[in-house]
């Protein structure tokens, strides 16, 4: 069945040097892969356009393992299953998976999650429900764990990460202040995500701006920005302060340094600062993905997407995800 | 019998601007205060000396309680009791407590700790079987907690602190790198202390000596110095490196900012830094306390002493071992 059927991906073409541009990419087409015993060959409806995938695009050892150059880029996906040779997966499965930037992919069924497309939306497993969501819910409950009462920092706050993270520390009794960029993602963390308040660090007030919104201070941030927007939020940190350092998207994920401003603050408020990185924490999976599936079907947790169509278009939602463009989980619509 | 001794004693006269200088404090002489009951009347022999003092110093709600204007500078002391109205102390008996820079004290009872100054020197009980020992061994085995082979990075690595950390590091199984100012130290930490390495900082060649001492990577660091000497440590970080943040010295503890050079390296190794003080965590002093003592008893921990006589000089010698004059536990030597 699968020799017959062309696959599209799009493979790294070269590694960038600053910024990453649509030139970091290049589009191929080849047969499907025929099956090997124990695989499952799925259609992608959704893959994923994280900021995560930035870091793996170095070619830098202290990180997961890089992109390999002329490699299919490597993705989480949403999809159906099209022929399976695994016992525990039929034709009409809905899954996700690692499936990467392409039409098709055979993966064996180790690697794949059946997932419950009636309950949720296909695309839901690949944020609130995925992924992201359990990146939120880790750095929310495990490393904040925000007391009633205390006040909770949340950055990129209108992003597929941020967004559940500020409403599960809300859920936990915190006060919760979003920063975002401009006046319409604020209004949306504040109008349908229920932060307390939001910082729009585009208008440059940031200073001012936690002063008001925290006038008790700050005893938890999630950060997934780094350089002004952390620095301003760590200069409000009351003592025994939580940093749950989740991404610093400012920086572009490039060569350059990410500075902070001060350090002395750690030290004065006597603060935990843990960098994470959600893979590291697999023990996790199973007790949020299900706790992060009932709230969603619950109708607990707003959630949001910014779909591009076309599986030729993922490099261009790519960059665009990294310029801050989405609201929500940055997918791209391949079938 | 108080009635008609003098105390001298030291005060804050003014607050620093920028590094402290002797002239911050002031000289006077008062009579001994008249003992309450449940009051202890102890003769200072040592007084302390210590990095945090200079923190106080500033007028800065966010850290512990700062030193008062024209009161007596706090500090540890070490001494004997001379006259007591309280059941638990007899004139003779060997005592440490938050005396302060002066001849004597009038303190309560619950404010004292008796020591056994035939088991270990009087003066030890204020370095490495007191405040500093303890210091080290939370941070080194509770915040770091070393394995065998891993390799720990201390800074200050001749001072109270950090010469009881790298020990109790290299006890732990570790290689351990030390980080001192000036190739005497660095003698000292290796010959004496047993450090599998130390780099000078004022040789200037930080980057080339860290991958040198280093060939492994950094596990650990138990940062006493920030700046420039602990932007080059994290540059050789280990996935899952945990920073125990003990002190900024570098930056004098003045109003002014101490930047972190790169902030990535903590997302992308996952690194966990803990700011901390150790008086925040009383309920590890009995056993610490008890575990250092034993380990000087039997020979275990070298340690070394900066012994300034006269309490006058006290001034002196805080500036001094600020700006790093001292080889391990620096005191005055009060009577």
């Amino acid at each position: 069945m699968t020799t017959n059927m062309q696959n599209r991906r799009i493979v790294l073409a070269n590694r960038p040097q600053g910024d990453a541009s649509v030139g970091n990419f290049r589009m191929e087409t080849v047969p499907a892969a025929a099956l090997a015993e124990g695989e499952v060959l799925v259609r992608h409806r959704f893959v994923s356009v994280d900021p995560y995938m930035r870091m793996r695009m170095n070619d830098v050892k202290s990180y997961v393992v890089p992109q390999g150059l002329d490699a299919v880029m490597g993705s989480g996906m949403a999809g159906e299953v099209v022929e399976s040779r695994h016992n525990g997966f039929a034709p009409g499965d809905s899954v996700v998976g690692p499936g990467g930037w392409q039409d098709f992919s055979a993966l064996n069924g180790k690697m794949l999650r059946k997932v419950d497309a009636k309950k949720l939306p296909l695309e839901a497993y690949l944020g609130p429900a995925g992924m992201p969501g359990v990146t939120a819910w880790f750095g929310v409950l495990k490393l904040i764990a925000p007391k009633p009462g205390q006040t909770v920092v949340v950055s990129a706050a209108a992003g597929a990460v941020g967004s559940v993270a500020g409403q599960l520390a809300k859920q936990a009794g915190a006060r919760v202040i979003g920063v975002a960029g401009g006046p319409e993602k604020c209004r949306h963390v504040v109008a349908e995500l229920g932060f307390d308040a939001c910082i729009d660090y585009k208008a440059g007030n940031l200073d001012a701006d936690f002063a008001a919104a925290a006038p008790d201070g700050v005893d938890g941030i999630f950060e997934n920005v780094g350089g002004v927007v952390m620095d301003a939020a760590m200069r409000h940190l009351n003592v025994f302060a939580r940093i749950a350092l989740c991404g610093l998207i400012s920086s572009g994920y490039a060569a350059r340094r990410q500075p902070m401003a001060d350090t002395t603050g750690l030290l004065t408020t006597r603060t935990t600062l843990t960098g994470f990185i959600i893979s590291d924490h697999a023990e996790h999976f199973p007790t949020a993905l299900a706790d992060l599936a009932d709230r969603l079907a619950a109708g607990k947790l707003e959630w949001r997407q910014t779909v591009t169509e076309g599986l030729e278009n993922a490099p261009a939602a790519f960059v665009g995800m990294l310029g801050g463009a989405n609201t929500g989980k940055a997918l791209v619509k391949v079938s």
